[in-house]
């Protein structure tokens, strides 16, 4: 049911004509209230795209009641010209709904540096309008695909109250053209006090710790909304639990679809001094690219995963530190340990453990190989 | 003639059975004086191999007579007993030579992790012991290489003097596997004083600005000896030209066979506050996958530009940067410019200039392609 699954929102999605291929490409979510309580995370890429320009601006209230989403076109790096656009489609959907230009976010995904035919754009708005259902978040989950190959969405129960939602993404949290958006929805009374803290929480802890390819979007864009229309009043760590459940599903939903991957790899340093210490150290492997290739091919090659901490200011000493590779202790005080052979990496999951022994934090980081496919998938991109 | 170009160099290469391909493997480089200057710039990363650890101490002396470099075996993070075959080598060849082991630096690449073969080593040191020769540097070119395809080696001249070289890699700067070994002679008469910032200088302007792929080996070693044979002093300033010469030449080379590279990169940052801006923002573009990919697929995808360069802390305004790819105007104040299909990405070379618009300095990093060919090669390594 995805984001229409908690009480009171409405959703669609339509086929717009922006993707050559005639899929759906415009998504709309309506919150009917009576709350409207929002928050949301978005890029921190200097070049942000226009609908998160616009975007910003409207959440700076903490309130909204509607976003409208498309694909097949990013919108970004487009100028004033493009900002406009955003702004038009703002105000489109506004008047559809009866509410609002500034009650309304955008968000949208495709490629960089080419304007939207707005024609299309602004005729696939009515259309969900008019289309917009309580049975409709699936409808809406498929509009916003690009390289996705599968719809995401998540669904998490509270007590008296739910939390759903809808992703889109194949390269992750870094993605560039492989955008990540998000829309998570909510009928539990959260004042937006709450909803803030929660949301940065959640996101904190899983799309911020899937790093697929270490690009970051000029479009990321992770949006919650409450409308406080099942009554009850959940307490805060309630709420974020449940939240931080709801966005941990999509960002492994994420990971499992990432563009051309062959392996979901866990990246979990332990001992480490802090947890920045151990999300350093953990992303210096997630972003290298000769343990990555190496992973495709099925190698236990712990020399790159020691040669990738090796570049951070992680604290630790080179003879102190181990590394597991599925379970087999590969290496012990920086040298050699177990046999390589014992290493069994035929499967889809991988998970490297690397323990520091200089603290009593860890942390995960989640990633995916380097795979053949990934280079084929991202040069023929927009060609 | 590469490193026994100069007056008073001897060098041999020969095949000591470590690479199972029977390849030469073992290369040595013999400095005959009457000076022993020299300086040497090594690996930044924290797990630095057994020959990294050595040779920084004996460089520490500022004074060399020997270099023993092999392939077929990175001798990195194997412990003390690592350690211990580095020291046993250079004892060897100390012994053979007649003169002390901390007289001797010690280089190796090839797999991280496991030991080397320490008598088939010493067994190949003695032979190229005896076959050293002063035509011999061509010899030691090929035997320090791993993937490379051919031999990288240079030779420029100063007034009445010479410096020679030699290089294997193929990644970089930032190599793994594909660690940098480079070995630079010359007989000119060059004070340690000297010839240290001389060498730093060399690097900073070629090596490190090459970044192939981002990662960081544990074995890169630059060494440069000094014997004065020519009997000509030069300025400080000639013999850091020439010598910064010669590294860009071998810089080049090795970005030519760079691993599965299909195009060398050369990515401009003009209208930078600071040269640091412009190579942490030229740098950025030479991380990033997406973009690698796409200029793997001739697709003059200036978006990823933007994106790489708007994860940085570089100085600009988003709305007035501009890319020109291979002369093509086709991002104007961060929007779009000129159409992209005039752009020609046929060529192997291929020129990116960013111009922040935020200040008068500039400076270049050269990269290539992410390919299949990278991935395959990387991902089958080992197996």
């Amino acid at each position: 049911m995805s984001v229409t699954a908690p009480q009171g929102f409405r959703a669609a999605g339509v086929a717009a004509g922006l993707k050559s291929t005639g899929a759906p490409d415009v998504a709309l979510v309506v919150n009917d209230g009576p709350d409207d309580a929002a928050a949301a995370v978005f890029t921190t890429n200097r070049f942000p795209a226009a609908p998160v320009l616009w975007s910003r601006q409207v959440l700076g209230g903490h309130r909204l009641k509607a976003v409208v989403l498309n694909s097949g076109g990013a919108n970004a790096c487009t100028g004033p010209e493009g900002f406009g656009d955003t702004h038009a489609t703002a105000e489109h959907v506004a008047d559809q709904l009866g509410i609002g230009a500034i009650d309304v976010a955008v968000a949208s995904t495709g490629l960089i540096g080419v304007r939207l035919p707005m024609d299309l754009l602004l005729a696939g708005a009515t259309a969900a309008a008019q289309a917009l259902s309580a049975d409709g978040g699936p409808d809406a989950a498929r509009a916003i695909m690009t390289t996705d190959s599968v719809p995401k969405t998540t669904v998490q129960a509270g007590s008296g109250w739910t939390v759903g939602g809808m992703a889109k993404g194949a390269g992750m949290l870094a993605p560039s053209l492989a955008t990540m958006l998000v829309v998570l929805t909510t009928d539990a009374v959260v004042p937006a006090e709450v909803l803030e803290p929660a949301l940065r929480a959640a996101t904190g802890a899983s799309f911020e710790r899937v790093d697929s390819d270490g690009c970051l979007s000029t479009n990321d864009t992770v949006i919650v909304m409450a409308n406080g229309a099942s009554g009850v009043t959940p307490t805060a760590e309630e709420f974020t639990a449940v939240l931080t459940a709801a966005a941990t599903d999509l960002a492994m939903q994420l990971l499992a679809d990432a563009e051309g991957s062959t392996k979901d790899i866990a990246i979990t340093v332990r001992g480490a001094a802090s947890v920045a210490d151990a999300l350093t150290a953990g992303r210096a492997c997630a972003r290298n690219n000769l343990l990555k290739t190496a992973l495709f091919g099925n190698d236990p090659n712990w020399g790159r995963v020691l040669a990738a901490i090796g570049t951070t200011d992680a604290a630790f000493e080179a003879d102190q530190v181990d590394v597991a590779i599925n379970g087999v202790t590969v290496c012990r005080g920086g040298a050699i340990g177990d046999p390589r052979d014992g290493v069994d990496l035929t499967g889809r999951a991988i998970s490297i453990d690397v323990d520091l022994r200089a603290g009593t934090e860890q942390a995960t980081i989640w990633t995916n190989d380097l795979s053949l496919a990934y280079v084929h998938e991202n040069s023929a991109y927009s060609t």
